[in-house]
């Protein structure tokens, strides 16, 4: 797994820069088969489209497809998937999810795990560096994201 | 609250009968402020739009654009929410949920509730008929639509 993990981590990413290139908020996700096969790739589109549907993993899930078995898939995402992906994970079956760090925002990983899901944190350092710069610069827009109201306390 | 409620289950339950006279899966809902303004409403979009991501929550969620406080909306379904619904309700900080009927399907509204958010189960027959009917003469479709792979045991 650790060497896939990375090269399916390398997907993600790029979608999570190329998110960031076009003003969005970068997170990158993608849907791979247990062979390694892309099934689906995608990033957070809640600037591009105005939509705030459209989280790295519900791209990447909504790019796979109708399909009618999840649990050989590997979702692999540049974040801590939210509870929001987590629960998608969760109601499809989803086997595996690589989450490429869970410093800058944790969450439902753990309760996937604790569900049956397998979960590998890679804790990357591109990935924390870039979510780490995109906070610090864009707090408001990253509230919005998680759904952290204005005057709430920020997360985590 | 009583009164509201049904005014409100009305908007999702018109939305799943449209999404079954289009064939799609009969599932609708809609998001409302505090002040009873409807702020968006939609319904299971699988079949029409090819979609796996859009259940009546997401799609409802969606139609009411980027928003920056959901505490006092209020989403109400005809159906129980599934998990990845249940997790958009929690992540957004939705703070309350109208459900139609959680008969057919039982998804995440008891650990919602857990969480704080105000659940309202309605126990709705027109609701019951709709779901029991759709699932009776499309179990597959169904299926697809909560992630029950083709060999696992049926839900509930």
């Amino acid at each position: 797994m650790d060497i896939d993990a990375y090269r399916f981590l390398d997907v993600a990413f790029a979608e999570a820069e190329r998110g960031l290139s076009e003003g969005g908020i970068p997170i990158g996700a993608a849907l791979f088969d247990a062979d390694g096969t892309l099934l689906g790739q995608g990033r957070n589109r809640r600037v591009q489209d105005d939509d705030p549907t459209l989280h790295a993993e519900t791209a990447a899930f909504r790019a796979a497809g109708r399909r009618r078995d999840y649990r050989s898939t590997i979702m692999v995402t540049t974040l801590s998937p939210c509870w929001y992906c987590s629960g998608l994970v969760r109601q499809f079956g989803i086997g595996s999810v690589i989450v490429g760090e869970a410093v800058t925002f944790c969450g439902g990983h753990d309760w996937l795990a604790d569900n049956g899901v397998s979960v590998t944190v890679l804790d990357d350092p591109r990935c924390v560096a870039l979510m780490t710069r995109f906070i610090d610069e864009s707090p408001d827009l990253w509230d919005e994201d998680i759904g952290v109201a204005p005057s709430s306390d920020r997360l985590p």
